[in-house]
């Protein structure tokens, strides 16, 4: 007889979780972030009302592998007005409007010159874009098309209000103390202004997955990471090099919220248990979802999976960096967040975490023949017992390849039934005593 | 130039083969088979006379594995009649009507009572179930769903008349010698009562394969084993696991009589030397067929391919298991057998035992260019030697990858020629002492 | 962001160099060439006044492996003519006319007799087929279908005049000295008469491209080798076997200059070196191309890949032996070449050269994260250097994948991008001290 799989359990996707974690992207939306500042730590303060952080403040001109740590920067105005003083483009309306790490100006400046220091994008011309200039000393200011079209004044007084100084870089993590100190890596970017999907969307999912985690007594120990891109993670990874050798699992998190499918993108490796995991996750899950190979270009994952580390780091997105007409742009506000979305981004994070937990091997105790299931209450006929999460063939898979050889993830993927059933499987066989973990 | 590989050597698919395969099992048909009892060893003693059997009797009690053998159930009587004494469901029409390892009964018992122990197939109500109770104690009796329809008495008497006591598990083996002592195993199950294709056909064919391998002196040796399914498969591997190391290459036979095309099992390796010779036999045979991976449901690779043992042993079918809808009732009777059909399980099955036998590695006494040909009357031209079973590009193939790391099946598999013609081209270069075996 | 790849410098194929090789070609093509003879020395003669070549003579009776060296065959005049001494069939009209090696005669020969030495092409009933008996004594001759239903005649006059006595079989090689020692064979067969594809074409290829690499100072050192088919590279393997070790790529040269699109034909080994840098080129390379694993029928890779040396030797064509309807025949006439074919080829094995001398492995000197680039004036913006020969993205994939264990051809493959575009990238990446060699 063929058997149809049973589909595992349903991940519940509730409404509820979407709701809330919306409304923590509304909170944090307004601030505005960077690379270092104040708007990164009353970013963190928020996160730790639901989660216990460790906050790093670590000073400018550390060195951080090749790169050093900038200076701090902070901005508290920016604005563009006529000479008789009504502002045209105003950083208090969007904190696009003035480039990441201006240097300072109270001027006034033709608009000729003006010109050469202001981004548009000019194919959305409703659009600001978010720019930056992190490693080269500038001043400028970003705005939409059609507003750069109407500065038709001579001059115009330009004003930035802000401070590049030696300060700090500020990041922090959440750890969650597992049965093993085997640890999980989730990182994601805390640097961008007023932008949603890149990447409150992924900095509430994180916030989420900790706190479910917390309770959920997990296996490994799981260390969250929410630091700004690039020169913070190279600021992590070189304070932390000698605790790498812990990570067996890592995920970039960004762009969990649009509409759009899940997008997987696998470490350097290609083959890393984390790759098969949230291979077989996306398997067995229903709608569509894309797995690309590793590409040095996109987030942090470029720094953990640099040939020196080459840390087993994947990265789970919904539309990628780059692949959505709003990216790095004002469109990206909280209009293209949809809670179905946040709750779905971490439902499968919920089943990552799950297989990644509860993958483990073992050898069967009667493996010469099948053991006889009748007498020990296992054999409700084939499809009879698929209450209790399995069904008869889950039974038989798990007895057949619990050879010491075969992990429970190799058993799901080779049989084409859900991680979930093939867990449920080995605990009834666990509890009949016809199983034992290889240690 | 461009060759169009030969096709090798046809196998006949005799029709006379098939009619007397079919006259065998019209023959078997008829008798009362189960896991153990008098049943099978009529059966054996039918087979006795085309080949030597070795019979094994096993008493009830015996552990075998995880299992114990059970105690031997016979019936020679079971009804259900009206009061008036007319049988209405009787035994002697059809032997499926007795649930297999019915307890003994004679009473009256109430139609309702009745029901809970009737077994139909309501989806084919003219169909009778085949259903067994092997390991549960219990009776009952199987029907058609029109005849269940009929029953409208308050009353009927009901009897069984069978024993389910201590005896013996019956099954056989047929060993043919070969040049070496290293092992094929041909396993098929005896067990099922009055159904045909599953599994008279298999028994028909393979006691005619054994009746041919007695005559062709094979290298391997073949050991043919007629047993009960599981329990006898149990047993067997329970009483001669000192031996299973010398086993190379094994098949479960069964079902090979309907008009489906050919599917084959892997077995639970997946790439056996078993899998590789079955495929590039089915690969080079006209029509359709179908290689399955390995799941641990079916017959009795079940127990060969279980951890503990995890033998090279497929499983080679025409429709499988569960896949034909007369599967396990009574429509799979003597019509469903094409004397075509077993002629051709036939044939496949003497193709495999030639690759089986046939494969051998060899390494060029020349390797270093080409050796003349010419000179040696082996170069007749490309196409020219067809009639000696093999073409020109058979011979460069054979001494282009006599490197002593090939086999000849691997030679057919990267040549793409059947293995018959890479064969036949050895034993040409053989001949002209132009290669030598590896040993 | 979605990088579209750049598609790597261009390879000019410049109309002069197709010309020039056609020319070349057309002084060649009148020439009787055979596997012995003159026909092989005043071509070679030809070919050394653009390149230097040493000229091997092997006398007649020198054992080439299993082989012997064939006495030499020359001929002056062959022709059939009437009793009244009209001729009919010239070798002067065309030398294809007589029989490669066919022993001399002259006599009045009855039509009977003669139609049995005479050889046509039916199917193309104007061309003359080119055959050869070099290891079975006869004589013939050849002719178009048409000519031969011209004759009517009782008797013909039959005049062989050649010779087939002691002499020489004659080979050259040109030998480019480069930075190693390790060696790259180029090898094609100089046994043709007139015929243009097969083999004048990849005769001149050959030529030029080697006139090329003495210009580039390669890193390998390249040995082309012209030799005599089949019993040519026998005669050269057997005198050079303790060198063979040196051969880190090869390839067979042929039938270069039809049409048709680029076939290449792997080496045995299927997964050579020279396999994959062919791939790589041909990938990156505009227009179709076959790629087909190695059978054991073709050219000298026949013997260079036979199981004794299994030396990493390919065979690059356009239209292969066999495949075009004027393979072997007077229709394989310059008419068949094209110019622009022939620049291609040669503009492709420049390409392959490329990747042959430039395939080095690197380690990165700053593995752990990325090296900031922006301080070293690498950062230009994704797309920004392709005037330089790569992108942002060559320079990402290199200082990613430098990890001791990728050569550059491993990092075009993993890439997608072209070599060339890798190359430049790490030229790049070496002149600013982030790369070192892996020696």
């Amino acid at each position: 007889m063929n058997w149809v799989p049973d589909q595992g359990r349903e991940v519940s996707t509730k409404p509820e979780a979407g709701a809330s974690m919306l409304r923590l992207a509304e909170e944090l939306f307004p601030i505005c972030r960077s690379i270092t500042g104040n708007g990164v730590r009353q970013t963190l303060q928020i996160l730790s009302r639901f989660i216990p952080l460790q906050v790093a403040e670590v000073p400018s001109g550390t060195a951080a592998l090749d790169w050093t740590v900038p200076r701090e920067w902070n901005v508290r105005a920016a604005y563009i007005a006529k000479l008789d003083g009504t502002r045209v483009i105003d950083f208090e309306q969007n904190n696009l409007h003035v480039l990441q790490y201006s240097t300072p100006l109270d001027r006034i400046v033709p608009l000729d010159e003006l010109r050469n220091h202001l981004h548009t994008l000019p194919e959305h011309p409703d659009w600001i874009p978010y720019r930056t200039s992190y490693y080269s000393e500038t001043w400028g200011l970003c705005l939409t098309h059609h507003q750069l079209e109407a500065l038709t004044d001579e001059e115009y007084r330009v004003v930035i209000d802000s401070t590049l100084a030696d300060g700090h870089l500020t990041y922090a993590e959440c750890i969650i103390k597992g049965e093993i100190d085997r640890e999980v890596l989730l990182s994601c970017h805390i640097c961008h202004p007023s932008l949603a999907n890149d990447n409150l969307s992924a900095i509430v999912v994180a916030t989420m997955l900790a706190q479910h985690l917390r309770n959920a007594k997990p296996r490994h120990t799981y260390r969250f990471v929410f630091i700004p891109g690039t020169i913070g993670s190279l600021t992590w990874l070189s304070r932390n090099e000698r605790k790498l050798g812990l990570i067996d699992h890592g995920l970039v998190l960004s762009c969990l919220g649009d509409s759009g499918h899940i997008n997987y993108k696998q470490s350097r490796r290609g083959n890393s248990s984390i790759d098969r995991i949230v291979a077989h996750v996306l398997r067995t899950e229903p709608g569509d979802h894309r797995i690309t190979p590793f590409v040095p270009y996109g987030y942090d994952e470029r720094q953990y999976c640099s040939p020196g580390f080459n840390l087993p780091v994947g990265c789970l997105m919904r539309s990628p960096n780059g692949e959505y007409p709003e990216y790095h742009s004002s469109g990206d506000n909280l209009s293209l967040l949809r809670p179905e979305s946040l709750a779905h981004s971490l439902a499968v994070l919920k089943r990552i975490v799950e297989v990644i937990d509860g993958d483990v091997t073992y050898r069967s105790c009667n493996a010469k023949g099948e053991p006889q299931l009748g007498r020990r209450g296992l054999w409700g006929g084939l499809g009879g017992l698929r209450s209790a999460g399995y069904d008869q063939m889950a039974l038989l898979w798990v007895l057949n390849l619990a050879d010491g050889q075969h992990s429970l993830l190799d058993m799901a993927e080779r049989s084409g039934l859900p991680f979930s059933s093939i867990r449920a499987a080995a605990d009834a066989l666990v509890n009949a005593e016809l199983l034992e973990p290889v240690v």
